[in-house]
């Protein structure tokens, strides 16, 4: 028996919202391996991304069959191509974790280079943008959306503050180069989760105003 | 006049032809103004950015509207799904290009640190693979499109090889530190292009198969 519609459409926002959560908690914990310095919670990163895979997999068909068997028009299809389009956004945010667990993996095998406070004010802060721009998501919140696009600024900001720190420190201590470069890594797999949460915040914006903002067109326009 | 599904089909697929062909000149042009100290031709990716971006809102708008008008069913809608996930791919090379031009405008106000030989080679094989995985899309061709994934390791290789060498320059003199940090850097942002093709290629093997080998599930299954 076919479902309803409208029953469907919930359940593919909680699946999307329920890998978002898996995906936040993967970074957060990647994190956490690295400033807490144990190694242990990256094999539980590892394990979420995963189950974060095979989630993809299962949103897209959700997505494609409700395309397939309800016909929907024009909203409700702009709603299902916007949940593919964001279904692939979270899982590389999975990545991204997945290359900072890489990256506290060999920070762990050395001395600790200096107290770590930027990285995790950046996953602090990404971590949120990720809630907001899924929230942004189900509750179709332009504004919402725009607070999350508008954070991008500060991160960027915290990712060349960390890099002007720590050339600082390669440029006085050759012996420091390696830890440093891989804390830069981390600090720009952080920058890139921001750039996907921006992604989704620039999609939302489209889907409820029908305005691509994505390329800034208007303003481009004026110009 | 509603024109026929395979009509517009055809033209989707050559908008798309066209938009990976623009971001493959962008990419090829962004190493090329680095490897010839050309500064004139970052203003040239510039505004080809500007195209390609105009374009991944004319293609999506162009599968959508497929969607809703010709309500086509299982081969035919994942096929448009496809071609709304690789025109997203597409827009991100284009990303990578100017990305690149930054690191090049920044190389280019000091001295060359050494002559680039693995920077073209890996800007080289990342353009067959943007070639292949596109044509493989549109010919629908399995076979091409796994050559495209196989192909990624021989550019992770490069990246690894090029950070090694600049590590010994980084260390042996701290001068040359913020050079090599940007060479670096190009190095990430092709390394990154060469994963958007993977993404395109997993895309097609899916489509072709039916077969999802974006997380490698049967080989994990089978573990």
């Amino acid at each position: 028996m076919e479902r309803h519609f409208d029953e469907e459409l919930k359940e593919l926002k909680n699946r999307l919202l329920y890998a978002a959560g898996l995906a936040e908690t993967m970074i957060s914990d990647s994190v956490k391996a690295l400033t807490e310095r144990r190694g242990v919670i990256i094999d539980e990163v590892n394990k979420k991304e995963d189950e974060l895979n095979l989630l993809e997999i299962e949103i897209d068909d959700r997505a494609i069959k409700m395309m397939a068997l309800h016909q929907p028009a024009a909203v409700d299809l702009r709603f299902l191509v916007s949940a593919l389009k964001i279904n692939t956004e979270i899982e590389r945010m999975g990545d991204m974790a997945i290359n900072i667990c890489d990256a506290a993996r060999e920070l762990l095998k050395q001395p600790p280079l200096k107290p770590l406070i930027d990285i995790p004010r950046m996953a602090q802060i990404t971590g949120q943008m990720i809630k907001d721009s899924l929230d942004a998501f189900v509750r179709q919140d332009a504004e919402l959306a725009k607070s999350v696009c508008k954070r991008d600024d500060e991160v960027d900001d915290l990712k060349d503050q960390i890099f002007r720190e720590l050339l600082t420190y390669m440029m006085s201590d050759p012996n420091t180069i390696e830890r440093a470069m891989d804390l830069i890594l981390v600090s720009r797999h952080l920058e890139r989760i921001a750039d996907h949460t921006t992604n989704i915040g620039e999609e939302v914006i489209f889907m409820v105003q029908g305005k691509d903002i994505r390329h800034h067109i208007e303003e481009k326009k004026q110009n």
